[in-house]
């Protein structure tokens, strides 16, 4: 039995139920939101911890930025470790340090502000509604870095809950709740939802749709990956997206993983995907026996931007071997595309040098040892390699802005994963087809590679 | 779609699957159950991470007490916070106290015992063996303080993990799978469930059972509680145990909690039984709006050794009143119950002071403010008043060793359950019918009440 | 364990399965779809029966009009009972009347064809495929008097199957599955529902939906009926379709049904409306006890057909005490109406005349002593009263053509049905409010009334 | 959503429900249950129908024998055939028979007593309780032929009811709800399950159970049967039901059908068993691949009784060509197991006598062209095919008494089930393994055969 929430038994018992209990408590309005946090702190009586954790929720959901943003700054005011105790604490550490010592200094400087958050997540509305409280941190953070504290206190709080134990994976196809399903539309980022008949085009028999669910957030998707079953591997994105496939039920040779999604952007920095990716595989292993090749179908966000910086870069355009023509060309390409002007001819004659670009850049330019595009990086650490390179495989706006319309397939190979993970980390060095090392190699590519 | 655990999908992948991951990932027995958890923190691959988390789980359940000491040493030593950044950390703190220095410290203390800890979690298994994992550390606990800190971080990990918005209250009947009904069985602490067809009889219509689960403990209760709904109130627990009742729908008029067992010693500390009682009450509310009084009935575990401790002390004797004669009855029944005789009579004869030593015991006597009594302090923390002390309530022999057979029912008023609380936290004053403080006061009862 | 089909265990189990076993089976082409059923019948092990079935019903799916009436016809011819056991049983029958020779004529007179369509009816997809071989078979059987044998054996095994205790009463809201919703959307007869967004309104909080499903076929409903929660009566239909309502939960008074729609047609004459809007009333008087009222607004369908026949019958134009001027106007209206040209003055010139014969019409003019009109027949069959007559209810082209835009309330008041049902079957005497019965024996209404 | 039923939805309600409302209807002690039928067909409302239904329910369900029948006889009575239109519609036919004639003649034939009981099945008790009057109806028939026509009605309500198509397959298991499982120990038919712990054993993960639903049932199921997965061929019983198996989980080779049970006895005569078999071979094959053979572990019921019937005939005794020493020995070992005496000696000397026998037996004794042994005659009219003839394979008193304790395998294999059917109902031929026919034609078996 799931039984109802305790807002709808307040409700059904009766007027006598919420609103009594408020008056009750005195939940007027003479009291901030940040004295109520300190009465829930010093609440023992859980049924009223509730209805006043239900009230500071509502509160800061009707704060303005000015007064979220000063709420966020008496959370790390007010519910600081207690001082004297930490500093007891770590004067003790430094004299005898050692496991116990560590373990009480640990205990000493837990800020309150966990307890605010954990009880906070008691009402049924409480752990979404600190999901997007943290969404509103994070657009604050950056110009208040006094609030790290608080972000940190979220984040700890967080690891734990979404530990990756408790989420659930779940197929999402039609039969699945509309209420569902119109979240998907929403957060869809890589290839846009057009309406319910799109949707149903990518629910239909011949795709699989998988997101990962948690207890606490019911039914909010916390990521997703939509995967296509064909014969072939697709290089271009309207095979997928556009394209009516059969649904004569051949057993599929190929899944190609042309999507995936982050829905909560209050979880930034908890990490799943990398998990979804690889469950999925073994899902679809596990229904389709007959399948020999996962890979996906992927966009190089960071593509074009680079290639403006080495266009730019008189030592770069040298490293790269490009002409003074080819440099005039891209330049100009890069232009029209800016300006969103039609310019096919333009594109294809550049084909030979971005490809060759494109390859070289995913293999070569690096953040911190990791490959620079986010996507890259994304799969490669999972460990997937670089498969293919390929031209005109979305040309939307969206995409000519970000890789001249290139999209990329990086091949899962599950008895590999984990030895390319190994190889990147540890050697920096990026497991690729040998088609896409040849073509990032090519005469001038890369003088000093 | 509830998609099957990962080991499974390994079995129906075949032979191939667990096996060979295992050879390829080398885990073989020159590794220690250390050495394992060393190679799981520095790991990033998670398939892999999710098979050396379920290799370390298996190893630890093979272990006897001395290795698992062993291991919990190890664990305690080899994954402390870094000394070096730890103090400074602390000596920045010292230098420079505010929120950011203390969030600061708050991180360099975290001991990467966590992380393990977080990451054997990921293994299905993982949430389950923790909370075993942490009854057997509580075992060793008394006699190696060293391991402190160990348990520091497993309740630190408990806490947000069994947060009170992430549990599930279901309810328990004849309905239920087997697989649940049988944990019933075996986890019933207050009166034993005596088969499948006592069981059945707790189950029936005028009864009701509900139970806390967690989702990374599936089907495990954390803590249930048993209802009987009906006309009056009860004071003697074969009413409620051994007698047939009617399975006309009359409404129900009381509602009597007449057992809450928690389930899991490997969540000491981690209280849920108040939150349990609390909603129960909301959910039988509501499907009974005639219930108008809900009570429990309830053991009174440490009355006989406090009575022990009065016969034993001139002051205490002289504080209660009691007369010479009266001492050596009490004594002598003392001694029959002591040896599982018989004394029916004499326990008639000393019924009018054990019902007054009973109710000042509950009402008189504390620890730390709060009644000295487990169960008093349970229900009366919680907001229940002290409501009846009825005599011959259960006469078994566990009972008459506990309390000379004496239940106590309390009272859960739901709008003075705050009230209560505040009341005795604040004052330290006990709510109580007026009957039982009469009885608490009678002559003699404490001259300097 | 819900089990996969047999088909989809087929499939699973690899190409060896279906196709190699309508090979072994022989379903070539050269057996026609009749032969087939003749095979059907002699057969007894039925893992083949169902693939024969199947291959039937993909057969009959394919056949054009003229191949479908030929197979309907065989069907009558090639399974009729044995005759000369027939003729022995009904020379017995008038030899010796009684139970037993009754029984056993009806045993001889039983067509083969039930066991044909009941043999059909175990292949997974056997039932859905006959209900709409039926509505086929309706659609011929004007012209074609000789398939009624064919119908009444379908309808004796429908009414054993959609049985009444087998129908299960599910609530339709947005967390109902997609592909049951876009069903909706499909079958909505009175007020069409515009897509997705559209329907979304009509599943908000202060809405319900029920619809009536079995269990053979599946997510298929077989009638579902629409209902506001208000605080007052609707009179007109905008106030529900368009209006955005207020989300705040204020304790409902009036459950407002606007639609009612059967979505097979394969089983007219099978009822279920009666049932459905019963049942609702039940579940909604126990999810809100504060319901005061029940009515329904409901279309006139047949009003302005009704009307035509009075303008062109001088003794009727008489009877309704209809001015020659009203009689010139009302003719003009239905002329502007049928042409489809806006006549707001014209209508509202009309209104006193519409609004009194249209109570007339719904109180005095019967079809075999039951109301002339198709819905008023149902709601007042089933026991509901004549509430009220609201003018410009619905201003649609297609309620304007039905009723000049008149709708009405039907009242369901659950202690009075049974008498209401009793005094129109059993006496013709029609519940209505005084209201509309002062409306419809105004001045002139009927003389002979 | 599943929503309560009526009975439910009227306790809900409050006090004012059923009993008002059976109240108004006037359901007095001074109607008997046969008036209460004739109210029933006569109404139109259908709840105050559901209510009327119930009554007539309960009435029938307190009935002693006498009234029963009394009640069973009137329903005959009084429901027949209008005998006025069946004569006309019998003379129409005599006169110009065809398939309209026929149709109506048919309509004219049906006996209002199935309305009588379809609308008896409309209550949420109704179908169950048809069930248990069948059962009831079955014990009189045999001594009161007269209801033979009832019976007739039951049945082809219940052909048409319980479908083939409406059977829900379920798995049982160790999750499956408490009180499905103790229906499972009661309904047990071929080795007793001694309670819980003995269930548990068969519900072990080694193990499959499945049984068939329906509908209207709910949870009551209709047919189950109990598989072990073993590496090889089992030919004792013990070896399935007493011994531990491993758990480890090795792929299984065997699925051993051990034990098959109706539950409904008020459904004899609809038959479910075969379907049962095939689908759960079906589910087998798709869960573990690795099966490759398929066979019962059956009793031989009718075999005892047969050689007392062939020691008792001296023309079979020399058909069987038995010495005059073993047929005393037999006659001897007979006597013994009648009085329930230990005879293990006598037993393993009449071994080779009794295994030819039985072989015999099986083989060629026939009623009506199928094996004379009722479980031989399901498995080999299923399509199996009799594998092996196993000594000692059951020595409990019961199956000593049955068939000296010998167990036989059935085997089904797939792909030969249709023809060994065909085979055995158009030839007379038995499917066999070489080994059985070699028994069976053994030396002296049979000269004739």
């Amino acid at each position: 039995m799931a039984t109802p929430t305790f807002k709808k038994l307040m409700y059904r018992l009766g007027g006598a139920g919420l609103d009594v209990w408020r008056r009750r408590l005195g939940l007027g309005e003479e009291q901030t939101a940040i004295d109520l946090c300190h009465r829930l702190v010093g609440l023992r009586g859980e049924a009223s911890a509730i209805v006043i954790a239900d009230e500071i929720i509502s509160r800061f959901n009707a704060m303005n930025d000015d007064q979220a943003l000063q709420f966020f700054e008496q959370l790390v005011d007010h519910f600081q470790p207690d001082s004297e105790s930490l500093k007891i604490a770590a004067e003790f550490y430094l004299a005898e340090p050692g496991p116990e010592a560590a373990s009480a200094l640990a205990d000493a400087a837990l800020a309150p502000r966990q307890s605010v958050f954990r009880l906070l997540s008691t009402s049924p509305a409480g752990v979404p509604a600190l999901v997007k409280l943290r969404e509103r941190l994070l657009a604050f953070l950056a110009k208040n870095p006094q609030l790290q504290p608080l972000d940190s206190d979220l984040m700890h709080l967080f690891l734990s809950w979404f530990n990756r134990g408790f989420l659930e994976l779940r197929r999402i196809d039609w039969q699945t709740p509309a209420h569902i399903l119109e979240k998907l539309i929403a957060y869809e980022a890589v290839h846009e939802i057009r309406g319910w008949d799109d949707l149903r085009r990518r629910l239909a028999e011949d795709r699989r749709c998988f997101a990962f669910f948690h207890p606490a957030l019911q039914d909010e998707p916390l990521v997703f990956v939509q995967v296509a079953l064909t014969q072939d591997t697709a290089t271009v994105i309207g095979d997928i997206i556009d394209e009516a496939m059969s649904d004569e039920l051949i057993p599929p040779k190929t899944a190609i993983f042309y999507s995936i999604s982050n829905c909560q952007s209050g979880l930034r920095g908890v990490s799943f995907g990398n998990f979804l990716i690889k469950q999925v595989l073994l899902e679809l292993k596990q229904e389709f026996p007959s399948i020999e090749n996962s890979l996906t179908l992927s966009p190089v966000p960071n593509f074009r931007r680079w290639v403006q910086s080495v266009l730019a870069d008189p030592d770069l355009i040298e490293t790269y071997g490009l002409s003074e023509n080819r440099v005039a060309r891209l330049t100009a390409l890069d232009q029209e595309i800016k300006n969103n002007n039609e310019a096919a001819d333009l594109l294809e004659e550049c084909r030979p040098a971005l490809l060759r670009l494109c390859a070289a850049f995913l293999l070569f330019e690096r953040r911190a040892d990791l490959p620079k595009d986010a996507v890259a990086r994304f799969h490669l650490s999972n460990g997937a390699s670089l498969d293919q390179v390929n031209w005109a495989g979305d040309l939307s706006a969206r995409r000519l802005k970000q890789s001249f319309g290139i999209l990329v397939n990086y091949l899962y190979e599950a008895d590999k994963l984990e030895q390319n993970h190994e190889q990147l980390v540890n050697d920096g060095e990026i497991a690729a087809s040998s088609i896409v090392k040849k073509l990032a190699n090519g005469k001038h590519t890369r003088r000093a590679a």
